[in-house]
């Protein structure tokens, strides 16, 4: 089995919760009691997991940072989804009210910490699944893991090889595709989201390409005041989904 | 005169745009052309200010990071702004509907990522002031200027003494306080902000101090679904703001 490094205590515990990779050993390099430390100790046990003692020194080297925080991992590498199963799953969440369908879609979002933080939030919206093309994406590593406070080991992220023919399944399936813009477009807040939505976010240097934007069914934007350039590419992503969650999600 | 160096093309041309730094000199290692360098150049022309050709290594060596985009500046330290200036500041704007006022209260944000990022999108909303005590937070320094995009450049941030007395000046001033929690409170998309309120963040590990909360006019929190712990905090900040903005500010 081919494997990999995770480390920090968010994504090490949420790979644990989440079930989705399979565990060769867990690495400690400090055992100062805390909340954290026992609940990964205890899902370690159930899970009857080997921990290892190790140094800071030896963590460093095997996560190449010094943001490890005394834990690592030897996981299966990152659990993608096929898109075709996300397109299959049930549709609609009568217990909460839930929309019929919300997915995120990132046209080359090259930056692991603005992937990091897009699937955090992404999270705690809600999000169906994350689609992304193969090349020019951030792969999901275990920065982005650290950055999204363990939340990528929850989400549903697929590969996708082409986005103007995933966006045209999309629509066949009846989703409404919203790109996010820098300029153009209506105010998100002024903008109607339906409930079967993707909202498309383009990559931190050049936005959404023209040849994508093309197929979008509608652009919004989010107003701003002031003198600089615009939102960081997280941010704006979070706002937006924020949105999207407010209109039809958010209980009051 | 104490200096700084400050670096990264979005810093530097909003310093220089912003004219509240005086410059001594700014340096440049690569003059490839482009629209954010004919921008610089511009400007330090206009200004009568130096500029001298550097290697990529003597600005490694000056700003102590690889992200200085080849451009760095020595510039006066950061322009703090007097809290009572802030205070005394034209209350609303007929012109664009704006706010009567609109603070952000930063309970010991330590991390400079978050402070520049909350700063930013602080700018982008438009808010009066920014508030933070002057112990246990992050000082606004080059990296923060950085990961704001500039945006730092341009708000005017104001150290306090003690929180909860600068509480109790905004509210003789008839602003409200809105605490942004975690756990307590109603939905922000429930809560009903008024139209003179100060925005209360609490830091990334504990959040708003139990003694200051008690001095919050109100506590919402923003809702979540999902596993993990909860949203990041300068995102959390950005929800916020922007929900006070949608409310009162956002052209439709």
């Amino acid at each position: 089995m081919k494997t990999e490094i995770l480390y920090g205590i968010h994504p090490v515990i949420e790979a644990l919760k989440a079930k989705r990779r399979t565990f060769v050993s867990i690495y400690l390099s400090q055992r100062k009691p805390s909340k954290w430390l026992d609940t990964l100790l205890e899902l370690a046990d159930s899970l009857k997991l080997p921990v290892l003692q190790s140094s800071s020194t030896q963590l460093r080297s095997m996560t190449h940072t010094d943001s490890h925080q005394g834990v690592a991992a030897r996981v299966s590498p990152y659990p993608w989804v096929n898109f075709s199963d996300i397109l299959g799953m049930n549709r609609s969440n009568p217990d909460t009210g839930a929309l019929q369908r919300f997915f995120l879609l990132l046209d080359h979002v090259v930056d692991p910490h603005n992937l990091g933080a897009l699937v955090r939030t992404a999270h705690c919206v809600g999000v169906d699944g994350i689609l992304l093309p193969k090349d020019r994406s951030a792969p999901p590593t275990a920065v982005v893991s650290k950055v999204s406070a363990g939340a990528l080991e929850h989400v549903r992220m697929a590969h996708i090889t082409n986005m103007v023919s995933t966006i045209k399944i999309l629509k066949q399936q009846g989703l409404w595709i919203i790109g996010l813009d820098r300029g153009d477009g209506e105010s998100i807040f002024a903008f109607e989201f339906p409930s079967a939505v993707a909202i498309l976010i383009g990559g931190e240097h050049k936005g959404i390409r023209t040849l994508v934007k093309k197929h979008c069914d509608g652009l919004c934007s989010i107003p701003q005041t002031g003198n600089i350039d615009s939102l960081n590419a997280s941010v704006a992503g979070a706002i937006a989904m924020y949105e999207v969650f407010r209109q039809h999600r958010a209980p009051t």
